[in-house]
């Protein structure tokens, strides 16, 4: 059975830091609760996975289509729960794509097969909460 | 409504990077899928999550009950699918704590109120997968 095992070093006050596939990662609490800011907040490292896993999808996908792209920004956006402890209660994934004579068509072909079926971590998170996304062309 | 938004941009092959609260990020693949190997993989950054969260929790919680620890290693172990999409469908935490003379209880209160109240990151996971842990001292 295949698995993934991470580690996190505490730090002193808040911070935590952990080798991750052999680089640093560091994440801290701000200063209003007592922490350092000497890195990024955990929760929203829930968003950056999923950005970071349909986003290297995505690449491959429309490499393999031939599409040449010049540019993508994936921008995350996670509601949060009124009641505590404060979660991600719904997301939304936005692609901004740059590019000449770009195909709206095989672009929507590349993100909805990640979606669909590509991203282990968007297919995770769909058990839990409701994901939507949209594309764009700049 | 509260919520989180963040931004990956694209730095070509498959690597992104985004400012998370104002300090860089960026994950990549490994050579063998077309990467570089310039960041982590984006799909751990769900245990990192996790780890953090939980682990400030258990820190602050344990600085009010003014117990003190010496150190204190988060390992999340994240079991994969068979099928694909590859995603997490368990999770197991280990909290290991160092200190002297520490009492098993309080630790074990600190952990319990963060797994079950806390932790905003566990509450999303729970809703997708069985997530367990356990507490030792070394």
């Amino acid at each position: 059975m295949k698995n993934h095992e991470i580690k996190m070093e505490w730090q002193g006050d808040m911070a935590f830091e952990g080798l991750i596939n052999g680089h640093k990662v560091r994440v801290d609490a701000d200063e209003s609760v007592g922490g350092n800011d000497s890195g990024p907040r955990p929760k929203p490292f829930v968003l950056v996975a999923l950005a970071g896993c349909t986003g290297m999808d995505v690449t491959m996908i429309l490499k393999k289509m031939r599409v040449v792209i010049e540019d993508l920004n994936i921008s995350v956006n996670g509601t949060l729960s009124e009641e505590q402890p404060a979660q991600y209660t719904s997301m939304h994934v936005t692609y901004e794509f740059k590019g000449e004579n770009l195909n709206l068509d095989k672009l929507t072909k590349a993100v909805e097969l990640s979606q669909n079926q590509y991203c282990g971590v968007s297919a995770m998170y769909k058990k839990a909460i409701p994901l939507t996304y949209e594309i764009k062309i700049i």
